[in-house]
């Protein structure tokens, strides 16, 4: 069976992208504490990667990060609040390229064909969600493997989005609801670190949005 | 003054790359420990950042990567020998992509220009050293970034290396031997962790060829 990479944050997305991967890959997940403050996300990643049937599972702690980032934006910033719609504070820059890029290291390590990440057709106003970086990124990682690609030592690897299918967060929602039934409802999305999702953060608006377009009756417990 | 981050080894070729932009950019050193053999470079690194007057040095601990890595190459394998000429054996699989990733996320964070790596014309084995591999890893980056870009809130980064200006591992040699006098035998090219330099892995031959090309007699104490 092929293998796949995923970046597996235990949000509805990475949780659902899994959802339609799972029949055709042997899934390895890798989760990231970078010191965001939603660190409730690191622990439904453990009972997924269970749920999901995950052949192996990291939890990378890349803590470093938050010094780097320091008050660069709003996820990782102490003093910094998180706005209700979308506002270009809340992007960490490259975040993905950081977490793709040692995700892919441990592809070409496992011989695995796909890296994933959860990205959407929703993530749109977060560049390094969009196709165009997706794209861009594993052709310069192949690039940086090339001699190994091609005398067939390493695999050539493929990023993988649901945004690279045009696949929409409503379209995951109704996969995953189909795969995982209620336990959808335990996915986190907030961007708070409270113990319900905290229902007014750009994060809890996308959620609730999507699980209506989706059809589904949203079970989640949101404070507000 | 403009801003650069530099990844910072402790070896010869990110020593001398630092003295090629001293005079130009204000420095910010970033050096990984990723469990390297050659753990010798970790503390070369804190004595030439005092020297050639970074603004900040941070030592990023990212240990988890030879756990990832495993057995894939002899670098980080605890079983496998280093070998005296290349063997793709000795590439870590894109290395330089993690590197550059993190590097990059604080520069964008810093309001940096630059982010520079030591990758001189005589690393053309490694293909995550090319300038093919750097010109399209800073395509992607500076596309991930695009709309913080594009409305000034960050600065385009250029991925900044020897081997995309043409200059050779002598060439570098020559000019940081003119900054740093004698204390270039300090830096550490050794990939075991001995004492000394053994004198006789691929990167130990290296460093000897290109003193005796820059015509700089070599102090440097080899085991062998």
């Amino acid at each position: 069976m092929k293998k796949a990479v995923v970046v597996f944050s235990g949000g509805v997305d990475s949780v659902c992208a899994v959802s339609f991967l799972k029949s055709k890959y042997e899934l390895y997940g890798i989760t990231f504490s970078y010191g965001q403050k939603a660190n409730m996300e690191i622990s439904a990643t453990k009972s997924f990667a269970k749920k999901l049937g995950l052949k192996q599972h990291k939890i990378i702690d890349i803590g470093f990060m938050k010094e780097l980032y320091g008050d660069s934006n709003v996820l990782t910033s102490s003093k910094r609040k998180i706005p209700s719609k979308f506002e270009y504070s809340i992007v960490v820059p490259i975040r993905n390229a950081v977490f793709l890029s040692v995700a892919s290291a441990w592809a070409y390590t496992l011989n695995a064909s796909l890296v994933v990440y959860g990205a959407h057709t929703g993530d749109k106003y977060y560049p390094d969600c969009r196709p165009a970086f997706a794209k861009k990124l594993e052709s310069a990682f192949n690039q940086g493997e090339i001699d190994g690609i091609n005398s067939k030592i390493r695999k050539k690897i493929k990023i993988w989005s649901p945004y690279r299918e045009g696949l929409s967060k409503s379209d995951l929602l109704k996969k995953g609801k189909k795969v995982l039934g209620d336990s959808i409802f335990r996915t986190w999305s907030c961007y708070s670190n409270k113990k319900l999702h905290c229902g007014v953060c750009e994060s809890c608006n996308n959620r609730k949005i999507a699980f209506e377009k989706a059809g589904v009756t949203d079970k989640t417990k949101y404070l507000k």
